[in-house]
């Protein structure tokens, strides 16, 4: 008799613009959320009793009435505010998360001013993201981070003397383009008393940094160099995770073409990529 | 002083086209691969010394060599082929993970007879996938499964009693379109010894089947319905997994333009959607 | 001084999900279509004057109301619809284009039985398509088509003896796998009249027959190919124009690994892609 | 007798990476073009003859030879030169397009200072645009551009007294979000004689200021604010083109939950979008 051994559901791509006015100038916050629910749903799988059923659409609506009850400063306090508010209101829910992607906005600059209330950027590159997760008696999990911060270096990086054998023909070199589209989760010690702009800010600047001036050995050792860099910029984070996939650059071959190699025409390609993982961790396990 | 705590990495988005000739009829095999390791690599984290390090190019030479080198009929078992070399290849590997879908291709049928070397089909639509993970010491893990099965049915489903409170805005249906693009995951008791094209076949089979005859009455119960008819299908699988978005189509408002509402004019939407989860076991865990 | 030398507007991506119940058997009809209005605008630009401009919330209304209260068997008749009743409702509109893609749907199979109204597919493969340009005092012109038929043959192509230069590294091959995804427009000589179904099936059908046995020395000859078959399949089109991107397999290089060359493994890749057009007139200008 | 009246062919996404290195610090151009030629190439349509066509392949190959072999300082030069440089290498061709579009990168600033060689972006917003069209006998025609430069403002926008039937269903707004990604297009009044990146720069420069300072009574006024602004900060352009899709934010209906409407919280949706096009010319027609 086959029986259900694992159920949850929630609701993705909730798209949510908040505008907060301090006088003339306007604050924007543009959040997608997921929201993912764990309980005592079981009936609605195996009998179609819906009554515990919080609806994904309720869900939706949950996440607006939220962002207008609440205030916040910063996307990793709305994470926090929604998994904690949806297990306050619905006993049903023994685990809720809530995954958000901010957009980045800049203020739109006039003769060196920044505008108050236009903004550019908001396009589908770097993203601010943070995901909570709380559950009944236990202190609220919160995980900040950035997805898609590409970056590319054209120099001062390496990839030699690695494994030999019969599959490979790549050779070495000394000298290579790396570049990557950073995606980097850091738990938070606690779920509140940060700083959050703060702390993201000191956190991308240390890994940029990090990236710009560190010679590279290979994406594996500027991931612990932009670990390092990270936790020493921040004190509130407890360690930090890279997901980096290699956006390769691969020297285009000039010699059927009579002309000299100088490592400066290259070819950018999407597929296939190496994806390159590490978790740096403040204290080592004991 | 911060540590390595994990560490792993592969190489994503092999393209990989095979073909199998039978004299004048051929087989074609489309296969995006994503390999992924674990094993002795610390080095290359912390000291950029790479000496253990598999190149990700190398990866992906390995993926196009045993392509060549061995014989397969389902991309099941060259799923486990990959895994199971990578280990054997190079000792420095701990685990060795091979995810792989296929393109879905059909022949091109003149005159109702099928074409021997003409397909059609290969979008962006319903994929096949296995997964294979291999570790010393251990039976190679293998699951098999399915993207973007895309399905509707356009009445015999129902949404309605769920839960009421403050949040909740949408009302009971008892006739709504239900459509959703299944992703499923079954496991094998064993990574070989079965005929994995029959196996998909019954699987799918039974999933569509159980998707458009059984009443729903949410996508919750459709999960158990679908996972019911699936494990009765094939004998090989322990459980299936599903992870269902919900294909929202809502009835467009007709009234203010004095038009009667007769539940067949929708509108599609992609944003924000349910995503339902749920695993149907065999047995009970005991 | 500046002026407003061109100008139109319109609403793109109106999502559109229709059902007719025909008994107990439905019919699905799942339409994106795009609208784009010429006309008497201009003050909307220069002056901010809205009074004429129907808001592209008012022409997503449009769409869902016409589709409520017309009834059609095809796409193109509700492309022609769309258009026509634009140009009648609003004097101030000079030419109505409505652009429209249909999902493929196709039901599910039960024991071999079609399904009454369970439907499988739907995803972001094959789209049959349609674009009705309506203006005063002209026939609307109506053009049908097909988006995304991705087709592939793993023989029977060639590709040599092409240009010569400096800067050609191709070599020679006359066994190529061929592989595109076509994109083909027909225009048909009267807006209505026409059993759109059939003519889709009978070009579609031509093409892929064209596609599966003629013998290809390169796209561009299977463009006329297919062109020849298209035009022959049905009387009521009086050209087709092809957008066929070249899906490039590429032969793997097997040599750095011992192993012999036999044409079986590829890399298939999207960027750079090759793009091949042309248009095939049943009747030559005179 | 069918005929082939229309034909032409071309290389699209070729990824051109170029590093151009000045003492220690580093220019960086990252170029997807798409390569489009007319020509003699009808034999290879009608009869399989080859031997005027010049393999999509040698194109790929041609302009990363010409990437080599030129210096350039914007893409709007390089444009030109492939266009011009494909013309008077293959006599075979009468129209060379070449369309390109440039990755946005900002140098990654250290202390406030520059880094020579390491930047950040590279990500799917905003791209620099380009396209040059060289024929035999006439000057080349050059347009410069933007892709995807993402603009919103929190007020300063209406949309109200627009057209009212029975279609109608949005009210009017003396107070919205406004938001769009802008796609323009400058044709140069000559193809050289530019600095590009200066007209660029002065160009989206006046845009966002436009954008941003001048009060909006519709996407269709602000087109033309844009444009005029755009005129006046570059003579070398003859006009501008605006494609703009509408970046709906739809106000939140808090009304269900008893909170008060002040126009802060917003559901951001993709689909169905406005999309709106006007054209600014520098001189009226004669």
């Amino acid at each position: 008799m086959p029986t259900l051994s694992h159920n949850s559901y929630g609701k993705s791509d909730v798209r949510l613009t908040k505008v907060v006015r301090k006088g003339a100038r306007h604050e924007l916050f543009e959040i997608t959320a997921n929201i993912q629910i764990d309980g005592d749903f079981a009936a609605a799988y195996t009998a179609g009793d819906n009554r515990n059923c919080v609806a994904t659409d309720t869900m939706k609506n949950f996440v607006y009435v939220k962002a207008k009850e609440f205030s916040f400063d910063a996307v990793e306090q709305f994470a926090v505010i929604l998994a904690e508010q949806l297990l306050k209101t619905y006993p049903q829910i023994s685990r809720a998360t809530a995954e958000l992607q901010q957009t980045t906005w800049r203020r739109i600059a006039i003769d060196g001013k920044q505008h108050d209330h236009a903004f550019a950027g908001g396009g589908d590159s770097q993203k601010r993201y943070a995901r909570a997760a709380a559950t009944r008696g236990g202190a609220t999990e919160l995980t900040g981070g950035i997805r898609g911060l590409v970056v590319l270096k054209t120099t001062a990086s390496e990839w030699r003397d690695f494994h030999t054998d019969r599959h490979r023909t790549l050779k070495d070199t000394s000298d290579r383009i790396m570049a990557t589209s950073i995606d980097a989760d850091w738990p938070f010690a606690a779920p509140t008393g940060h700083d959050f702009d703060a702390c993201t800010d000191a956190i991308t600047g240390a890994m940029l940094a990090q990236f710009a001036m560190k010679h590279s050995l290979g994406v594996q050792q500027t991931i612990v160099h932009m670990g390092e860099g990270a936790l020493a910029a921040c004190d509130a984070i407890t360690s930090i995770s890279f997901t980096l996939p290699n956006l390769h650059r691969i020297p285009f071959n000039l010699e059927p073409f009579g002309l000299k190699f100088e490592n400066d025409i290259f070819v950018a390609t999407d597929e296939p990529y190496g994806l390159i993982k590490g978790t740096i961790t403040r204290e080592p396990a004991k």
